[in-house]
């Protein structure tokens, strides 16, 4: 057998868990791997670099779980600070640029796999390009916003957006004892939550003193003369200083380089790719925030930068590549998140995505607690559930309260990708102890009173047609 | 509609949640509940009297969910201190004892839900019925434990046997002060976990200063001139002072009464009941750990006692009983417990269970974190999983851990529920963000590595038939 060379372009989640499994699937004598990262660091977690900057985590390097030499030692060549510019699939070749030399080069490639990540949403507004305005996305993003905060010259922090991102790095800012601003479009934080659960998160983050701006987006940045950004100016006229301003407005993928290249992309906008992630490109892999995936309860392609699943199809594009058989199945929409002590989760539709997928459904909330409420630490816990109409279909779930309240959400993530009818989950042998839940889990009376929702339901619409 | 008169035997959570929705769907005036309590609680969690015991839970009362009086202002007729000794099928009636006034009488029924409960196993050994000697069961057997704690004549408490009441009960002793033994037959604690998982156990059990004395059952109970216990005897011939001893042997099923009325039990030994909760005599339901219950995996008639199923029949039974249409879905044997920081858990099947039921398996242990292993209050946990030769149907998991670790086997439960195969749970979109899980959560991460002994086990066995 020949030797064949696969080059990964991206070192993250995606490029690096490919790249390592194609590695153990592969013959080290019969599989040269080249991995290209633009950045100083492969194999980190981008999620936690809200707990490094806020000092919760103590280095930044306890956020890679991997290095490049731990990777070199695995016998992938990986070229750090080095950026693919050009992928030519006629060629069979990837350009690129050695960004501390300026050398270009171009490496030639049997299989590729495309690994760019996500970039941050920029607004196209005056003033985007001062000094002082960071998106927050790769692990130098969070060395930079960190030593802004570091410097001694910032007061005043202003997020803009309200995503998970952008309020994980307020909530950091805070924390370290700086005045911070989020200011949002939205009437209610975190978009991908139902209002009536935002407004919960809303209530938290703003118990925290944070300033919540809502129902305002930000139109413009000011400047100063040295061209660094003074202040955030909003949709309804008002001016918010700011020594340094964050954008928590979402990622889109980065898809330019697979754009150029002719790398079909889906109607998301993600790299399209098949179960075993595949591009429609011959030879062409991509995996992590870069790709689309399909819901499995629209049935819609979307983009879901996450990295469990950059991990996941990582991993599948490598077992594939060494010459096993895997298959990435999609996603549902799971998420998780933390504002002080108020945890938020979320999993398949919420009522918008609901109504936009086209199906009808009742609603159920129900307030319990963590654990048996007479057990000292029983703690809050709001758990509502969107069912199909007539069938019971679990359909989605959100759940805020306090510490042992979102890791629930598992459950009925395991419950949705079942398909599992809300009278279903109802009977679900789920564990008791009084240290651990009521003997009705929060999550079976959420059910049993979306039953009953369900059931009322087609009973109205039989008396009234 | 003439009036209807239903009677209830038991007045904890499987009796009174059938007769608070047999209420709920019956019209008043035409249903008339009865319900007998040979105990002085109605509603109250049995499973908190270790809690209450150890002093974690204040008073008694927390522990009832549910009084006598609230049960009468909601149109149920209960007659506490009362206790049912007979039933007559064919006259439709059953015999009470009012245990305060010794009065008997006859109270007639249409129809009658069985829900006794269950009675603590009491080995036929000499010296079992000295003073001193408990089962803790019901809520009133927690009075008699907590009142011997608080008499300050006992010093030495043994717990004979190592099931999951014994050790919460030797738990509490110890917080509390006194010395404490635990003798059981068994050569890891807790037996319905496999040995390797019960290994852990026993060392928290032993690291709190709890003494074990394992692989050695009780075989006689020694006493003083008064008639109290004095010392437990064990196989090996020790001899083990005790001031008070606690039996934890398990629990029976309470069918004595049923048996001599007729009604019928099942193999398991168990009052065998259908999906409704309906009992094989006419007009009788059963629920709560008297009865028997489908386990879907072994496909096995079980007894299983927890709070949690008695709860779930009752309604159940209720619901069917007013008119109304519900079942019970079996069970699939999960719980969970804590011993000192310790949790463990478990669902489906042992290793003994699954070789019992006759399936042949593979298993898989890794060892993870439950938050990201970079932050803070990251704990250890352990996740082990039984999976099906060739097919990888997941058949069982246990956990053991610390803080956050035990309740994510209500997803392996549910997966487990929905028959999945490992490399499908391996595919689930669970929560991730750093405070609540690694990258892989560690069931994602087990059921990686059960998926991959599957496969190396069907290689092995295709090349070595």
């Amino acid at each position: 057998m020949a030797c064949e060379r696969l080059v990964v372009v991206g070192g993250d989640a995606a490029g690096m868990s490919a790249a390592s499994q194609a590695r153990k699937r592969g013959d080290v004598d019969d599989l040269e791997i080249v991995a290209f990262e633009r950045g100083r660091a492969t194999s980190y977690s981008a999620c936690g670099i809200p707990y490094w900057i806020s000092d919760l985590v103590e280095t930044e390097a306890e956020l890679i779980s991997r290095t490049p030499e731990q990777h070199r030692a695995n016998g992938i060549d990986v070229r750090m600070r080095t950026e693919v510019v050009g992928i030519d699939l006629a060629a069979r070749t990837v350009q690129a640029v050695d960004l501390e030399t300026g050398r270009r080069y171009d490496e030639p490639f049997d299989s590729l796999v495309y690994a760019t990540g996500s970039v941050p949403m920029r607004p196209d507004v005056p003033g985007i390009d001062l000094d002082g305005v960071y998106g927050v996305q790769v692990l130098d993003d969070g060395v930079a916003v960190r030593a802004e905060l570091d410097s001694g010259r910032v007061r005043r922090v202003v997020v803009v957006g309200t995503g998970y991102i952008g309020l994980e790095i307020a909530v950091a800012a805070q924390v370290r004892g700086f005045d911070v601003t989020v200011v949002g479009r939205s009437q209610t934080p975190v978009g991908t939550f139902d209002s009536d659960v935002g407004a919960f998160i809303a209530e938290a983050v703003a118990g925290m003193g944070i300033e919540l701006v809502l129902g305002d987006g930000a139109v413009a940045f000011e400047g100063d003369d040295a061209g660094r950004v003074s202040a955030v100016v909003t949709a309804s006229g008002r001016t918010i200083p700011a020594d340094l301003v964050v954008l928590g407005l979402g990622v889109r993928p980065n898809v330019q380089l697979a754009a150029d290249a002719g790398i079909p992309l889906g109607p998301s906008g993600g790299v399209a790719v098949d179960v075993r992630m595949r591009t429609q490109a011959d030879g062409v892999w991509a995996a992590g925030d870069c790709v689309e995936s399909v819901h499995r309860l629209s049935g819609q392609r979307v983009v879901v930068a996450l990295g469990t699943h950059a991990n996941k199809q990582g991993r599948v594009a490598g077992i594939n590549l060494g010459g096993g058989y895997a298959t990435f199945p999609g996603v549902i929409g799971t998420a998780v998140t933390k504002v002080c002590s108020l945890e938020v989760a979320r999993t398949g539709l919420s009522q918008k995505e609901a109504d936009a997928a086209g199906f009808r459904y009742v609603t159920a909330a129900v307030d319990s607690t963590t654990r048996a409420g007479y057990f000292p630490g029983a703690k809050p816990i709001r758990v509502k559930l969107l069912a199909e109409k007539r069938t019971g279909t679990l359909l989605g779930a959100q759940i805020v309260g306090r510490e042992g309240a979102a890791k629930r959400i598992d459950v009925l993530a395991t419950a949705i990708w079942n398909e599992m009818g809300v009278d279903e989950v109802l009977g679900l042998d789920l564990s008791y102890a009084p240290p651990f839940a009521p003997v009705w889990d929060p999550v079976l009376i959420a059910a049993r009173k979306a039953f009953e929702a369900v059931e009322a339901d087609t009973r109205a619409e039989a008396c009234d047609p």
